[in-house]
């Protein structure tokens, strides 16, 4: 029984992920949510009390599934610095490529939740960023970059700023110029 | 009476503006619009058809204020390159400061609507980036910095990460990493 439970939660969390990257969290209704996870919406209710309640899991599960997805792509860097910034900026393109692809899923919760800085799911993603400027600051360490957590934050700005523009001008060139623009800032 | 309708659509605009703005597009409703502007919905309707056709004059209307505004700062920027970003990023984060900041707002509709490549504002939302990319390449020209329009490219994707990730942490510090990657940019 119980890890029937955890086989519905997590596929509402899949379900609720799926449509408010795609939507946004503002369009999507809990109706839908259940229609996609394929339960009824008072089961829905059984596992989260609200919107809010489901937009926290989700971020929280997604969060989790980002840092270990870092883990991962920082273990196959090559140890150079630049050459580590051009894979981590080759990948970012890439996914930029995918259908439907929205920008980071953070960045976007937060731009549509601009006006509610108490909310949780803002602190969540607040986390989720910082996890990954610490991240880029490790790799820049270790590819023997001076003032290496100065020029991952550098670097981070560009690296938000062309998943930014890439979705703003459906113009995947603009991570291309982020990839020149964060080398030239680690030399 | 020519002169009142013309009076009446503004205050629609500015109404429109505002709340998107404020709430994003999608939580602001027509009657909330109406109310602001202190006409009724049916006068609303009157000057436009939707709300897809407000959003896109509201656009048209703040683009032009700020390809005006974009003039006017860059009269007043020292000539040398360096002190002229500095300058602007100054700028960036004092507008940073100001209560209920929300970032850039053509990219926070973009990112709103971001399942929505057809959107006609998202057409608009375009061409108000390219002309502040532009305005940059501009500046930096004028700055004798070479390559000026590949360095603006660069320097615009600082500017839109900083924004971001200004609101993302709530922390006008990552403004300051901006100014100090834009000026290594350009050297």
């Amino acid at each position: 029984m119980r890890r029937k439970s955890d086989q519905t939660q997590h596929r509402i969390v899949e379900a609720a992920y799926f449509l408010f990257y795609r939507k946004g969290f503002t369009r999507v209704s809990m109706d839908e949510i259940a229609a996609r996870a394929k339960i009824t919406k008072r089961t829905l209710y059984l596992y989260f009390r609200s919107k809010d309640d489901l937009l926290a899991s989700t971020l929280r599960h997604y969060s989790e599934l980002d840092r270990r997805r870092l883990q991962v792509i920082g273990d196959r860097l090559p140890p150079k610095a630049d050459q580590a910034l051009e894979s981590v900026f080759s990948q970012l393109i890439e996914w930029a490529g995918k259908p439907r692809w929205s920008g980071s899923g953070f960045t976007r919760l937060v731009v549509e939740l601009a006006d509610l800085p108490g909310h949780p799911a803002r602190a969540i993603a607040r986390r989720a960023k910082a996890t990954t400027e610490a991240w880029l600051a490790e790799v820049l360490k270790e590819g023997r970059v001076r003032l290496s957590v100065i020029r991952a934050r550098e670097v981070m700005l560009v690296l938000e700023g062309a998943m930014v523009l890439m979705l703003i001008h459906g113009d995947r060139s603009y991570g291309q110029a982020g990839m020149r623009a964060a080398k030239r800032l680690i030399r």
